[in-house]
C-alpha cells in the first residue's frame, strides 16, 4: 500500500511534536509537510522546533523546511495541532482547498455538521461528512475533530454503559497532567507540593462534548445524548495522564459486576478493522484497590488504552469509578491519528 | 492563670509530634508527660523520637523521659495521638482513671455518647459529657474526639450552609496530602509524577462523620443530620493540605452570593470565646479563579482556618466549591487542641 | 527609636515581595515607597503585584500606590530587588540622589569601591563607603551589595575557616532551588522528575564573589583572597534552599573536629550588635549523617542561619562538607536587610 | 540459535523485576527459573511479586512457580538481583554448582579473581575466569560482577579518556535517582521538595570501583589504575537516572575539543560484536548548555547509553563535565545482561 502524504499543521507545538513522533513510522501515513507560524517558517524543523519529547527527533523530519500554514503544501490529509487562536480559520481554508482536516483543536468540535469522533464510540458519525461538504460547498475536503483530553477517556468509559443502561447524570472531578497545558504551561513554583483547582475553559468543554459523542445520527444530523454532566477540574503535579473520579446515574440500574463485564468485553470498529493505533483491548478494567495510576497505567495499549478501576456502588448515584487516559496521546495527537485511520479504512481519505 | 498539666499519648508519632510542637508554647496547657510504645519508654524524648517537623524540637521536651501509655502519668488532660490499633483501650483506661481524653483517633468517634467535635460547628455536643460519664461510671474522666482530617474542613464548609438551607446530598472528591498517611507513609516511587486513587478506610469515614457533626442534641442524645454523602478519595504529591472538590444539593436553594456571604460572615463560639487556637475568621472565602491551593493557603489562620473558593452553580446539584484545610493541624492535632480549649473555657477541664 | 523610611525598588518581583514580607514588621525600618516598572506604576500595590508568598500580603502595603523607579520617592534607604537589566543605572541614580542603596542585584557587586557584604564575614568592608562617595562625588548616597545566593552560604562556611587555616582551593557543586530563578522561572514540565545541569551566568559569579568577600581592606581598597574555586551548578525540584557539596584544600591542615568546632563557635559582629535579623548562631553544624536537607533546615535561624553537615575528610583535598542556606532570604532579601541593619548600627544610615 | 536457559535469583525485587522485564524477549536467553526468598517460594510469580514496572508483567512468567535460591534450578546462567545480605553465599553456591553467575550485587566485586566488568571498558578482564575457577576449584561455574550504578557511567566516561591522557584525580558529586534505593526506598515525605546528602555505603564504592575497572590485567591478576577519587553523593526527587558532576585531572592535558571528540568516537567490543544490548553509540556527547537531563536522556540507547554534556575547562583540574546513565538499566540489570552477552559471545557460556 502506498502511504498517504500528510501535512502537520502547527508542527512545532506540543501536540504537533506528538504528531511528528507518532507519524514518523506510521504504516499508512507519511509526513510530507510541516507548517508553523511565520516566525518558524523557512527554517529546517530541527532548528525551528525545541523538541521536548523523551525520544529523539526522527531523522526523517530534521531537515524538512517548515512552511507557513497555508493550503498549498504537499499532502492530502492535514493533522492540526494548531492553537485555538488560529485553528478556526486555517482549518477552514485547508478543508476548502480539498484537504481532509483531522483536528485536535476545539474550534469546530461542536459545529452541527462536524464529527466529534471517538472511533470506538461513534464511528458512524463520520457519515455526516457528505452533508458537511454539501453545506459548505467543499469537494473533497472536510473537517473531523477529536474531543478534549478529558472528554476522550470519559466518553470511552460512558459509551459502552450508555448503550446498555442509559446514562442520566455524571459527576466528574479531574486530576489533570501538566502536559495538558502545553509548553511552558505551569511554572514549577506553582505546582510542586500543590494542586491548582482551575483550568481555564475546561469545565464547559467536559460538560458538553460527551453528549455529542454519545449522541446518535438521525436524518443527517446529530442528536445529542440527553444526560447532564457536572465537572470540577484540577491540575496536579503529574507529567502525563489525566485521572477522573466519576459517578454515574443510569436510567436502568446495572450491578457493579455488569458494569465491569461490559467494559471488559467492549470492543468496537477500530479493533475489528485492525486500525494500526487501535488499542486491544480498548478498555482495561483493573480489580486492584489502588489502580489505575497515571505513572503505571498511562502507557496501557501503547498509550491509546483507557484504564478503569475502583468500580463500585455510589451512595448517591449508581456507580463510581476511576478512569485514566494518556492526555497527549489518547486525548490528543493519538486520538486524531486513530480518527484518520478510521477515515482511511472507510474510504474517506485517499 | 495557672497552666493545666497535660499528657501526650503516642508522643513520638506524627500526630504526637504535632501535639508537642503546638503545645510547647501554649498559653493554657503545659506538657507534663509524654507516652509512647514500650520500645520508646524509658528514653529521653530527644532520643526516642525521630523528629520530622520543620521547626526544631522544643528545648523543654528534649530531656523528658518517655513513659508507657498507662494512666498513672502526670497531667489531667490526655491528648491522644495514638494509632487506632491501641487507642481504643488506652483511651478508655485514661478516661476511667479520671483524665479528660481529647483524642484524634477514630475508635470512639461514632460512639453514641462521645462528642465528635468541631468547636465552630457543634460546640453544644460537649453537653453529652455528663451522660457519657454516667453511662460509663466515670467520675471526672471523659472522651472527646475530633473528626477525620477530611471531615473537619468538610464540616466547616457545610455547617453554616446546613443551618440556613439544609444540606441534602454531598458529592466530595478529595486530593489528600502525604502527611495524612503518617510516617513513612507512601514510598516516593509510588507518588512522584502520580496520583493514587485509594486510601484504605477513608471513604466510609468521610461518608458518615459529617452527619454526626452537623446533627443535633435532643433528649441527651445525638440526632444525626440526614443528608447523604458520596466520597471518592485520592492521594496526591502534596506535603500538607487536603483539598476537596465538593458539590452540594440543598433543601432550599441558595444563590452563589448567599453562600459566599454566609461563609464569609460565619463566626462561632471559639471566636467569641477567643480561644487561643481559634482562627479569625474561621473560613476564608476566596474570589480568585484558581484558589485555594494547598501550598499557598494551608497556613491560613495559623493553619487552623479553612479556605473556600470556586463557589459556583452546579449543573446537577446546587453549589460546587473547592475546600482546603491543613490536614495535620486543622484536621488532627490542632483540632484536638481547639477541642480542649473549648472544654477548658466551658469548665470541663481543670 | 523612630523608624527609618525605606523604599523598595522593584517591589512587585520575587525579591521585592520578600523585601515587603520581611520589612512589613521590621523594628528599625518602615516601608515608605514601593517602585516598579512603568507598567505597574500608578496602581495600588495589591493590584500591581501578583503576590506569591505563602503568607498574606501585609495590610499596610495593599493600598500604597506603586511609583516609577525614580529617585524622588519618599525614603532615605533604597532596597533594590531590581532585575540586572535595569538595576545598574537605577541604583546609580538613587545613590547620586543621596539614598543609601542596599542592593541584591549583581551589577555593582564586583566594583572596586562597592562592598560585597556578608555582615558576619566582612563587616569592615563597609569602611570603603567614604572612598566610594569621594570617587563618585556622592554626598550621603552610596551602594552596598550582597552576594549571589550561592556565594552567601559558601562565604559563611569558608570565612571562619579561611581566617584560621587559609583556604587554597574550593570545589563546589550546587543543587539549587527553583525560587532562585524568579517567577515564572522553570516550567514544571522541565523539572519534575528531573535535574537541569545549568544556570545561566551562575558559575562565574560563584567562582569570583567569595574571593572578594573573604578578602581584606588595605589602603582603602579591597585585596581579594587568592584561593581558586571551581563551581558546577544544578537546578533541582526544590522550592527554597540552595545546597552545596563542597570540598576545600587549606594552606594549613585542620582536623575534622577542629573544623566543626570552629564553625560551631563562630559568632560575629551582627550577633554581638544584636542586629534584628542576625541568626544566633550564624552557623548550625549538624552531626547526623543525612543533614542538612533543604526542607528541614532552610528555616534555621528564621531562614537566616546557614546549616553545615557531613564534615569529613576528602581523599583529594582536605575537608568535604554539605552547606545549606535559604536562597531567597539568607541569599537575597534577608541578606540585604542584614546589610542595612549593620549599616544602621554603624551610623551609615539615618 | 538455541536460547540459553537462565535463572533469575531474587526475581521479585526491583533489580530482579528489571531482569524479568529485559530478558522476557531476549534473543539469546530464555527465563527458565525464578527464585526468591522462602516467603515467596512455591507461589506463581504473578502472585509472589508486586510488579512495579511501567510495562505489564510478561505473560510468559506469570505462572512460573517461584523457587528457593538453591543451586538445583533449571538453567545454566544465573542472573543475580539478590540483596547483599544473602548474595555472597548464594552466588558462591551457584558458581560451585556449575552456573555462570552474572551478579549485580556488591559482595564479590572487589575480589582479586572476579571481573568487575563494563564490556565497553575492560572486556579483557573476563580472561581472569580460568584463574578464578582454578583458585576456587570450580569446573564450569564462575562469578562475574557489574559495578555500582554510579561507577558504571563514571567508568564509561573515564575509560576512553584514561587510555589517551591518564586520569590522575576525579571529583564527583552525584544526584541519584530514587529507584537506586530499591522499593520502598525513600518515604515521599522525605524527598519531595528536598535533597538528601547521604546514601549509606555509596561513597566508598564510587571511590574504589573505577580503579579496578580502568585497571589492567597482568600476569593473571588485576592491576588497579592509580588515580584518586573523591565522591559526594546526594539523593534527589528523580525516578530513574543518576547524574554526575565530574571534574578530572589528567596526566597529560587534553583540550575540551579533544575530550569531546574522543568520547564521541568511542566504540568498543560490545558494539563490534553487535551484542543485543550494546548501545550504539555507547556515549552520546551533547553540545547544548543544559543537557544531559535525567528525564530527557535516561532512555538514550535503549537506556544503555551514557550521555555526557557540559564538557568544559575546570579552574582547578582540567576538564569538567556532566554524566548521566540509567541507574536500574545501564547501572544494574542491563549492565549484567550486557556482561552475559559478552561472556556468551566469547564462549564462556553455553
Amino acid at each position: 500500500m502506498k502511504k498517504l502524504k500528510v501535512v502537520i499543521l502547527g508542527a512545532t507545538g506540543m501536540v504537533g511534536q506528538r504528531f511528528v513522533q507518532l507519524l514518523a513510522e506510521h504504516p499508512w501515513f507519511e509526513i510530507a509537510s510541516l507548517t508553523a507560524s511565520d516566525r518558524s517558517a523557512g527554517k529546517p524543523y530541527a532548528e525551528a522546533c525545541t523538541w521536548r519529547q523523551d525520544t529523539d527527533m526522527p531523522e526523517s523530519v530534521k531537515s524538512m523546511i517548515v512552511q507557513p500554514s497555508e493550503p498549498n503544501v504537499e499532502g492530502s490529509v492535514a493533522f492540526s495541532g494548531l492553537d485555538a487562536g488560529v485553528a478556526g480559520e486555517v482549518e477552514l481554508a485547508f478543508a476548502a482547498a480539498g484537504y481532509g482536516v483531522v483536528s485536535n483543536a476545539k474550534n469546530h468540535r461542536m459545529a452541527a455538521d462536524v464529527p466529534l469522533l471517538v472511533p470506538e464510540i461513534n464511528p458512524d458519525h463520520i457519515d455526516i461528512i457528505p452533508i458537511q461538504q454539501k453545506n459548505r460547498g467543499w469537494n473533497t475536503g472536510f473537517i473531523v475533530t477529536n474531543p478534549n483530553c478529558v472528554a476522550v477517556p470519559m466518553a470511552m468509559a460512558l459509551g459502552p454503559l450508555h448503550k446498555r443502561w442509559g446514562v442520566e447524570k455524571v459527576f466528574v472531578v479531574t486530576m489533570q497532567a501538566l502536559s495538558g497545558a502545553g509548553y511552558p504551561g505551569h511554572a514549577a513554583l506553582d505546582i510542586i507540593d500543590n494542586v491548582i483547582p482551575f483550568i481555564g475553559g475546561e469545565e464547559p468543554k467536559v460538560e458538553v462534548e460527551s453528549n455529542k459523542i454519545l449522541g446518535t445520527m438521525a436524518n443527517n444530523s446529530f442528536v445529542h445524548a440527553d444526560f447532564r454532566t457536572s465537572a470540577m477540574v484540577n491540575r496536579v503535579a503529574v507529567i502525563d495522564g489525566h485521572m477522573l473520579s466519576l459517578s454515574i446515574a443510569f436510567k436502568q440500574k446495572p450491578s457493579v459486576d455488569e458494569v465491569k463485564q461490559t467494559l471488559r468485553e467492549f470492543t468496537s470498529e477500530p479493533q475489528q478493522l485492525q486500525l494500526p493505533s487501535a488499542p486491544i483491548p480498548p478498555i482495561v478494567v483493573r480489580d486492584e484497590d489502588n489502580r489505575p495510576q497515571p505513572r503505571l497505567d498511562r502507557n496501557t495499549g501503547n498509550s491509546m488504552g483507557v484504564s478503569i478501576g475502583r468500580v463500585r456502588e455510589c451512595p448517591l448515584f449508581d456507580i463510581k469509578m476511576t478512569v485514566l487516559g494518556h492526555n497527549t496521546i489518547r486525548g490528543a495527537a493519538g486520538a486524531a491519528i486513530l480518527n484518520a485511520e478510521l477515515l482511511k479504512a472507510k474510504g474517506y481519505l485517499d
